[in-house]
């Protein structure tokens, strides 16, 4: 698995995701059969459906985040494995219920499973894999573990409906859109991190500075995939640019243009993102917008703000090659903007 | 509270819950401060929706449940009334989706909440308060009791998706139904049942009873509530007559109904459950064809053998006031049907 690179070839690729994906790939094996047994039911469209959602080739960057965490700790039991399949089942029904909620039809560049099953299906999968979650953290039997992530599903609800009372609604200002990717993303990738350390039985301190580090990274990823969302390419994302444009989805970009716009730029935003009324050439004229104002780059800095305290976050733990690979992780998730 | 009644009136007035509801008034109280309390949140929809839901007038029963095996149990402390507002929640969450993938537009003689606020709003609100359930357990922190409610969570999220599997489907038998009754309504009392002598650290005996009490009752309601559909009265359900034949929801009194059929009669069920196609006079016919094979009176005598098993169940307890409100309780389920 490890491939010997120089470090040239390293800088002109520049960072990777790889060498912790190579650390926790025996650990990721292990999760994979976990999260394919936890899906069986005699109900033949459980499997089915969550088979569709669960495979399609998600990063699985949350359960990733909990096998990290826990080698980084040290942690040589067996529940960081069954930890790992709860937090990518509590993440894969949100995805089933926010598709609906959205009604976007295509996920990671295939139609979402609502599309091909239908709304129903979605909702009730979806409540099926997050109590399967449920039933797998509570064989783990830590109460403190029970806390973060029932805690943070009840946060993810809480800014699911936070989201959906302010759709469309581009005056919110940076403030609320932070709240709402902190509660939608970024507390499942803290609490993803912060169980390895409580399993683990390490000291408090591990446990706040892995839950930071995965919030911090979750904030920047999240301001990272919207900056995306207008400057990416089909193919390296799944979905086609300015998907979040034409839903007339709110996010930090066109919060800044919009902030920071002339009044008729302002009515340009409200026509097209509130009242969804657009015409061929809006896309273009939106991302001219964003240029003028530098409301990408801007975002892109914000991002960096966010990774440098998940970096540091982590300070307190000593070198090591996993450590490296997870501070590696940061700069691939805010260099892939490039 | 208590009023005295002379046996002859009592026998006039036929079982009641009212015992019952006595004996837990001051616990319920409690029970709908929790409740009202974990319903709070920054985002307005949710306490707004949410208390639409839950103070629509439902009987508790669930939640009653706890409250009573807690004290037939001689339970002394204060977990009873937070585990009983966690089944309701658990409860109000499952109606809020099933409103959504029904599209009935009615519950409880009001319009459904997603009706009021659309179906977005429905799934995640209900996601909310499945979450705010969960958190509720953590703090009790007994993992028995978690790993009762985590699973009966997931066999009503299995129950709902196979019912959603064989929607409109007449010929699926009367087994395929009980899977389906008993997975959606019967395992959520019998969990609500059995919690209470867990956390009062009964033997496993009393468990046993109190589940096979609250399964065992848990059947025998919603095969009457089935009944009632074809006979009873708007005002009394809160939903018309027919209710269930009109959404081509398949009963047991249908199923009945359609194995004792001739062929002819089993291509009228087809037509008006499977295809949809009714016309006005449909109802009468279909209440014609239940009454002709003796499909609700039957109905109900599979609710009585339900109910006798729910009473021996309570055998191993001894007489109190207590358990012969419980006992009258099962009556009540049964008797209301006439």
């Amino acid at each position: 698995m490890a491939v010997v690179v120089t470090l040239d070839e390293k800088r002109r690729r520049g960072p990777s995701l790889e060498p912790l994906l190579a650390l926790c790939a025996q650990d990721m094996e292990r999760v994979n059969r976990v999260i394919s047994g936890g899906m069986q039911s005699s109900v033949a469209l459980i499997p089915t459906l969550a088979d569709y959602l669960v495979n399609a080739g998600g990063k699985r960057m949350r359960p990733l985040l909990t096998i990290a965490a826990a080698k980084l700790c040290g942690y040589d039991g067996e529940h960081h494995v069954k930890l790992a399949a709860c937090v990518e089942f509590i993440h894969s029904a949100t995805l089933l219920h926010d598709d609906v909620v959205d009604g976007s039809g295509l996920r990671r560049g295939k139609p979402a499973a609502n599309s091909v099953w239908g709304d129903k299906a979605s909702v009730l999968v979806g409540d099926f894999l997050f109590t399967r979650a449920f039933e797998l953290m509570v064989e783990v039997g830590s109460l403190d573990v029970l806390g973060i992530l029932s805690n943070a599903s009840s946060v993810i609800a809480e800014g699911e409906v936070l989201q959906l009372s302010i759709a469309n609604d581009i005056s919110i200002g940076e403030g609320v859109y932070m709240d709402v990717i902190k509660a939608k993303t970024a507390k499942l990738f803290a609490a993803a991190a912060e169980v390895s350390p409580v399993i683990a039985g390490r000291p408090q301190a591990e446990r706040v500075a892995l839950a930071a580090y995965g919030m911090n990274l979750g904030i920047a990823f999240q301001l990272v995939d919207d900056a995306l969302d207008y400057g990416g390419t089909a193919a390296k994302l799944g979905k086609a640019v300015g998907d979040d444009f034409r839903e007339g989805k709110v996010t930090l970009p066109v919060i800044l243009a919009f902030l920071r716009g002339e009044p008729e730029e302002r009515a340009f935003w409200k026509r097209v993102m509130e009242k969804l009324e657009q015409t061929d050439a809006d896309l273009q004229h939106a991302l001219a917008l964003l240029q003028k104002h530098n409301a990408l780059a801007d975002t892109l800095d914000r991002a960096r703000h966010y990774g440098a305290m998940a970096r540091d976050a982590l300070g307190l733990f000593a070198d090591s090659p996993m450590k490296r690979a997870m501070l590696e992780a940061i700069d691939f998730a805010i260099e892939r903007a490039h």
